[in-house]
């Protein structure tokens, strides 16, 4: 099933709750909660405090991303602020297996997030093991960037991976998804799609539906 | 002139414009925004982009509290963000004298926190140069901290030293403030209040209109 | 050849020599001695005063492994406390080539560790210039882990690449084993095996020989 | 009243038990536990497991020094392998009050060392809080070095400032010390005396019966 | 085409611009410039007062090899000073797409360089977004190495990539870089060729003749 | 004495042996050499190799200036490579006791320096050990940086705690001096000048006359 994760990090923080509501109303499955550290990304985001709030204005499935150095130290706190999916990078892993195990310790759900230049080797020995494969397609925390043209491939490429495993996992991709990258992402085998500015832009309920729509098209 | 600046680490995030007008209205003359990395201190708040939505619905002084490691590399950006004065921690600092001037080329007023534990020689050649100290009354990041006792002292030793040298920065306090601490502190020498649940919880105007009261009567 | 390399992290530290005695005169050929410095692991363990102190107390292989980040620092100094075989992670050396050429510059046999989630693809271009290669079969330095049961493919992967490449390198697994996961690890490819508990917990003599007994009738 | 703190640093540890008997026997009131982690100091000493055995061994104080980066992660496990005085240095705490606070929380003595640069400004604002505090008489971590000769007047110094403020606080001095200068640092203020090899080297029982001829006579 | 790259690291700094126009006069194409940080690599070197000078004393393509952690931080310092082509590590760039991406945001040429141990894997999704791909011959910073064997599969490795990508990237080679090593580098697929003491030890424009000649006849 | 140390920051790479003859004939008594690793300050200036280079054209006393982190890893280095005076800063050294006296078994000088908002308390402890402290006059690593005006204060507070404890230790100064700024920092208590530009730019010889000139009437 194809899902849809609006990433409040393009809402109006004024009025958060309301534009939750809407984005829920308007059908999206899931809400990306998009965390950084200013130091595994180079920008500062929101975290614990936030992600309180938004948990009480929600029952959606809370899709949160760890942009951060370490992100052992602060799973559990996550975990308990509301998380229901929690995405780490492979990239600010020691112990990546470890990290993977706690998540499911505390009962979510554990994403892996590779980005643009990782290898997907980096999966070699925990694709069996997590819930979702988030292929980032922009590097993460950089403003103003394009969707990174070789990201389709890249896609496929894990696509053919879990096929020749055996594997459902699902497949998130972030950054630079709008109507025009959707299909070719979607076509390429991905199926949680985040999404910010192509959200919470212009009219909301609009946006979602629109969508929404090609993704019911795939 | 005695000034209350509300954190909004202690507010509502769904509804946070609403919050920010109650305390506006309620004249609360600073907004004070605590950045935290989870990295200087053990939890991440929120950065950049909850800047840009609460400067758009505030006209006040927006005092931004940057809990941060080597924070000159964002300085430009808060500033850009919309923050009107900005304060970084010695302790994270490698260049202070530097981060003071960075900050007041971009045209902003600049603060100097200290932790509890920190030595007030680590102001010995700035404090002439900024515009405000915060002393930290806890620890900063850590939850369920109670005001630390031995902060009075502290603020005083820090106001006899200006005294001597005929200055007149504002002295921040950060932590614990309530009406049971506060008498203590603006008697102490401090004159800009931080004050987080003690706004935020319950009835925001009365609370900040209670702790007015007890500011005009100092 | 099967090897077994029982670990003092196990042993009681009170009377590590009596201990040292036991497993030496049972006939296990090493010693695994597990170096943390609770930054590459989330655990300090013991280094160079105790390993000089085991040094004296046996004649057997020393079989060092540093969980710790930048090996290079200290390779040279756990050489000369009296390692035989050092292990550095490739996960905390930037330059692997180099600290393998250093361990054996100071004459001493070098291993390369892998973590649960690090592929194999870090091994592609030093595989021909180590003595061994440890796979670990938990994360290391945290309490109370199982034996990870996708090991078993990891270690039959490292043994058909070796094939492939006609190289006879040892294999050693570290974590969890004991009777029950030790017939599998054999037969997957390991020889030389890690065993705390399995070896410190109970009998000691007798526990020795029961691991021998089923690593001879591989 | 002067208590001796043998730093088991210089002990066998073969037969780590017996030596801590023959000091205990021979009337030593604490033992020292000289943790080093290869980062904050430039050699990896021993830590957890090992504290665990020697916690059985003894009825003893445990006198736990953290020569460790962010002691503050492991502070509450050192705790619960039994320690009951643990000193951390000032240099590696970013939140010192905390710490001693986090010390304190789970029912522990707190002390704060310093190394021989360090100036006693470090104190300012947690010399009333603390239990103890450790002079470091040679530079920690680093093997052959002499006593510090400047460290009398920094003792001397440090006693000023205690009875300036009306504390008792226990001053403790590490490194360097055996008959030579012992007189010195007790006349100077301290009495909590770390020794290592002016214990361990020779003949225990006499070691200590000397020095604590020494200290008796102050 | 084979292109030479004297690496100025083996030249007199004392007469530096000599020493260029003697490269540059016996047609060297390019001009290596080595950048080490002490941090990344064991070594300090130079930097950008250097380049600065150095860019004013030669019209050669200035080729930076940038062996410093987290690249970024001077990426775009360095092509201001002058750099044409800037290579930075896969190993120190968390987010290596991007990266590459400022780098031609710039107007310069991008490389990507591999240490020795380092797996072909990291080039998986950049390979085709590099102009050049940086072998490194031996473990870079490290005094007196000599050229690892193995690197002539590596490059063969790379080689074969490349031509089954259709790709036409210049393979350059770093490190141990003689008449002996050269033929082999340039048979296995190099075609750009860093050499430091077998151009500046001895007569220069001689040492370049003879190393074009190998060049030429491959 | 008062000394001059021409900093060859300023000085033209392509040429560097002839600058260095002509500050020497005009008579510097010292030659400043900065090595700033990108890290402690946020730029990358020379090392090891130039040092070595410059080293062989002066008999001058090289003043080797570490603007590094953790300075202790390289200390040895650049003594070996020429360097006869070595200043770290109190900053970047958490055992800056054990730094001064690695210096002094190097048989070389050894200096501290302090950031411009760093404060005396630093040396406390050490001034009675150093050769020389450097006191800078700007934040170093940063371009285009005036004199700091607060810096004579500073350095007459450094002159007058010498004099209280009968030091007669060098006191440098680096940073914005020219023939304006001069007069103050020698009347301030400075002996040894840092001067760049100053020196570099224009008529060397000229420029070093009418340095040494004011110098020798103070």
């Amino acid at each position: 099933m194809n899902i849809l994760s609006p990433s409040i990090l393009a809402a109006d923080f004024t009025r958060l709750g309301e534009q939750i509501s809407e984005v829920d109303r308007a059908g999206a499955e899931y809400l990306h909660f998009d965390v950084m550290d200013g130091l595994f990304v180079p920008s500062i985001s929101f975290g614990m405090p936030v992600l309180k709030s938004v948990r009480k204005a929600t029952k959606r499935i809370l899709d949160v991303h760890l942009m951060i150095e370490n992100p052992e130290r602060y799973v559990d706190e996550f975990a308990d602020c509301g998380a229901d999916l929690i995405t780490v990078h492979a990239e600010s892993c020691r112990h990546l297996d470890r990290v993977i195990s706690q998540i499911h310790q505390k009962g979510k759900k554990a994403g892996v997030a590779l980005n643009p230049a990782t290898s997907l080797s980096a999966l070699d020995y925990v694709l069996d093991k997590v819930d979702m494969v988030l292929i980032m397609t922009v590097n993460p925390g950089f403003g103003g960037q394009k969707f990174i043209e070789s990201s389709y491939g890249k896609i496929r490429d894990l696509k053919s991976r879990m096929e020749a495993a055996g594997l459902h996992t699902d497949i998130e991709v972030d950054g630079g998804i709008n109507a025009d990258t959707l299909p070719g992402v979607l076509e390429a085998g991905a199926n949680v799609i985040v999404a910010g500015s192509a959200v919470f832009k212009g009219n909301i309920a609009e946006n979602v539906r629109n969508l929404k729509n090609i993704m019911e098209q795939k």
